[in-house]
């Protein structure tokens, strides 16, 4: 649906309930705390859903704006769910709108703006803004900045376009303190995280001539660190780090005799190949899968299979 | 001096040498190396200075643009350099041209272009090299992003504006690779590097309420880890990532009796008054010092004083 359609529905309406997807990141937090604030700027009710897995690095921004205890909506607004498997409860209605960026959208929505061409769903939602007539107050475009530059590890990934570097600067100029907030979303953690990565990269171990690399989080690296699951955040990123590793495995210990798995890999080698032989899969660059085994066995196993798989 | 005479005073010359800094970083490599791209696409002919401190890191982006051994220069060009006891050795002679965006810069230079409120000095070579009519090829719109992007910590610091952001879209735009090129700039390391970081990660100790946090970087952990000269940059930053902290210092042990001291401090501390007690000093947020005892009894001192200091 076009950008001015799409608006123009949406400004008709009233009483919204926004909608993030589970585990919420910075971009779905962000793009809805952003549209909350830009509907109540045109004289609107609107609330964020209350979704319980907000986490604390991310739980103050919208703070205010979560929906109060029966609050009754009428129109529902989805931001960067790509499908109702990741609603965090059902809603046993059709959703009205959705805003999203994810090639994978299913499409279950009434009405949908879906940019897949755009890093960050918060850039989708910063053009909807701008069309909506909203000003965008440095408060509604600090949510935006954090939507964007999360989702681009500020500006880092592959995905970040020489447009979405533009939107960025025009959010800077709207008034966002983008030193200070960067600082607080990529350049500070907790000292049990610290420790904790601290622990993993000491141990971090290559095979294959380095370009396979194997991470380990065991039960007793997280007691000894103190971290809790809000320290645990994307850890399986890593042991991405190592030069010149197209193959990289974070081996989480569960339970004595139970580890998750995560691999990720380069293009040319496939993680689904290798997870699916423990019964996981997912991705050609990123699956996973559960071993019941302990890491050290956990380890062999994969290395085994890897060694088939890389021939 | 204004852009379009710099550029024609520049443009008059020839046989240039363009020299960068003592301890060369990715700004004054990018530039230098765009500066002398462009002075050879006027038909100029340009060498950089064979700076023997280029780390294993920069030195492939230039390495076909080193001076020849016995190349005679006629002009001289500074690039990023804010004075003269920055130069890699003395060049006998007045410098003809400088670029940079020290605001500390000496005005060593005939001509100087020095614009202060660029985030890096590459922001300010991208302007001349337009201004001098050249087409930013891809080639050099790498050399510059490489300039800008490590300056901002890939656009993360508080020194990119919403300026910087926009020049480095251009540059994007030029046909630079930014995902791969950020992903071997910043997200990648050496697996001796990673060790070591885990290391002092994991050996991090808080004190005053957490608003203190001290790093340790031994002897023992460069040799377990195999650290080199390349490894090591910048680990003075890490201690700094910690949540709260608003004074960082790192030790590092040079000899069993022997320790480099960093301080880094927020507004509210004074890094140099921490560090003229044990005779070092530097500026108000950022000093050194040195003390010649081991890292145990280094850290004791500097508790003490700095305990004196936050009253």
């Amino acid at each position: 649906m076009q950008l001015s359609e799409f608006a123009s529905l949406l400004a008709m309406q009233d009483n919204f309930l926004i909608i993030t997807h589970r585990r919420p990141d910075g971009d779905t937090i962000g793009s809805a705390g952003a549209l909350c604030l830009a509907l109540r700027a045109l004289g609107k009710t609107a609330w964020l859903y209350r979704n319980p897995e907000i986490t604390d690095n991310y739980i103050g921004y919208v703070s205010e704006m979560l929906a109060p205890e029966g609050y009754r909506h009428e129109t529902t607004v989805a931001v960067d769910v790509a499908s109702e498997m990741l609603f965090p409860v059902g809603f046993g209605e059709e959703i009205d709108f959705c805003v999203d960026h994810h090639p994978s959208n299913t499409g279950y929505a009434k009405n949908a703006l879906i940019w897949t061409d755009c890093a960050a769903c918060g850039e989708s939602a910063f053009e909807l803004i701008k069309e909506l007539g909203v000003t965008v107050t440095p408060e509604i475009a600090k949510l935006l900045y954090v939507a964007i530059s999360t989702d681009t590890g500020c500006f880092c990934y592959g995905n970040t376009g020489s447009t979405t570097l533009r939107r960025a600067a025009e959010l800077i100029d709207c008034g966002v303190e983008n030193g200070p907030l960067n600082k607080r979303l990529f350049r500070t953690a907790t000292k049990a995280r610290l420790k904790l990565e601290g622990y993993i990269f000491s141990t971090l171990e290559a095979y294959h001539d380095g370009a396979v690399v194997i991470a380990t989080v065991t039960l007793d690296m997280l007691e000894k660190s103190g971290a809790t699951e809000n320290d645990c955040e994307d850890l399986a990123a890593l042991a991405g780090r190592l030069e010149g590793a197209s193959v990289s495995v974070t081996i989480t210990e569960k339970e004595p005799s139970l580890c998750k798995v995560s691999v990720r890999t380069g293009a040319d080698v496939s993680a689904n190949e290798i997870c699916s032989r423990f019964g996981g899969g997912g991705h050609a660059m990123a699956s996973g899968c559960t071993i019941h085994s302990s890491y050290e066995q956990a380890r062999e196993q994969l290395i085994a299979v890897i060694n088939e798989v890389m021939g």
